[in-house]
């Protein structure tokens, strides 16, 4: 890959993680957290989803222990997000857009990257859908709530359509940067989407049995 | 292994997974969470005890990750408890006992992986319990419950026994399939004697300081 | 490493895994676990900070899979603490001091183990906090508790001021023995300075957005 590209891909990866420990941070600052706590929220929001691939798939230590520009990224997003949350909490629905690029980034970098360490197909998409849900989950976890990715509005198919397109179009030899920037394009408009018509996942159908 | 009895041992394996993932599967039903809450829970656990082991011994990729079939069963018993909630929800005590089964096969499964990466008897016969609890246990945390095995019925206690039958045989050098049968029963029959017979483990006596 | 400086360090590890194990035992013994519940969140307290910065680095199978000394240890706490919890109970401010010399410990042990797997000064800082704090985090998260290190009093921050101190001085060159003993220094005054005064992380200003 050319230089210029790589670094473009360093820059797109360090945003997406520093949107989604704001999301993180804004957790920590409502759950009465402390400084340390919003720190550890922004912190494994941001990183968590990647650190839960690499592991799954021997990729250690993560990238973001060999590299300190993943760990203060989300330093400066837990700090930002510690000092202004009065006024990242009303544009949080600004916050959701961004958290959409987020998503597909990660979903399109996690796929890729389990490709490369000799996954098939389903399961690297799924591993993408890691990527992209593993933070969130592990914030919603650290503060006492059932993840919302579980139970809200549609988040993770998304994910999974982004990261199928890539690894089908990896696996049928089609150029690998108009593939990626297809599943990014999917997973993010069906997002988007979701966020403004509302869209959630079916609900089983039937009162649950006790 | 002659090919019958290892093709045997798949099928054991997928029918472990599959009965754990409906447990899964039921219990999003009742939290509410939509579709795919209820295919992440049935996937988790189902794999995530397997998952806990391969990551703790460093066999990675999970074997979970490198054959389709292991991602396609949790995926059919979510869609199962998806959309049969409501029967399987009445004859959950039966679920119960083919659980038991599950609970069996991962002990024995597990205590042998870990012995074939060199861990010791202990440390395997532990890892056997990760196994079989450890699904059932990220089930709980994700759904905000505190994990059952932790202090309900007895059902930790009859996977050490057989994981330990298991390793102990082994290092004893005596055939292998009979030992793993005889581990199995162990911990098979002692579980279902729990459900049966309502055991728990002991409480601590007297009241906690606060 | 003379052989009885070794053994002096193995010695001390176990005493802090111990203390931790305590410390998970008195939880679960609150939360009403049973027997089986004890001996888990003994052993997750005891050793759950060790096997996250294990899984991390790539350090598989964690040392505590590979040593029957670092699974009798957690057993032996998760048994004191199951028949002697009321005790306990009482003396518990005195378990909060040794808990600060295990959390010392832990912390320059945990970045030690990771500057020797060829992480970097900062990364391998963080590590020692995982360390230390990781196996409290696991507990919480099992008894349904947001982790009290994220909201309760000064705890991480002295463990990453000692890893800091032992990284650092390990990237300039300076003896081992000496820099490890000033990184154990400053996170333990540090922590007991924080235990006797009350010292905590600072809270957000103003009111969380809704």
């Amino acid at each position: 890959m050319p230089p210029d590209q790589s670094a473009a891909l360093v820059v797109l990866d360090l945003a997406g993680i520093f949107v989604f420990a704001i999301s993180g941070a804004l957790v920590a600052v409502r759950k009465d957290l402390d400084a340390f706590g919003v720190l550890v929220l922004a912190g494994t929001t941001g990183l968590g989803g990647g650190f839960l691939r690499d592991v799954l798939i021997g990729a250690t230590p993560p990238a973001a222990l060999a590299d300190w520009r993943y760990l203060l990224v989300p330093v400066a997003a837990g700090l930002v997000g510690f000092v202004y949350h009065p006024v990242l909490g009303r544009i949080e629905q600004s916050i959701t857009v961004l958290d959409a690029f987020g998503l597909a980034l990660f979903c399109v970098a996690g796929s890729l990257k389990a490709v490369d360490y000799g996954l098939g197909p389903l399961p690297a998409a799924l591993l993408g859908v890691v990527t992209g849900i593993g933070g969130g989950m592990i914030r919603d976890v650290l503060t006492g709530r059932i993840p919302v990715v579980l139970h809200g509005e549609l988040y993770a198919t998304p994910a999974l359509a982004g990261g199928l397109v890539v690894v089908l179009g990896y696996e049928a030899g089609l150029p690998h940067v108009p593939v990626a920037a297809l599943g990014f394009a999917v997973c993010l408009v069906w997002r988007l989407l979701a966020i403004w018509r509302h869209w959630s996942a079916p609900l089983p159908s039937g009162p649950a049995s006790v």
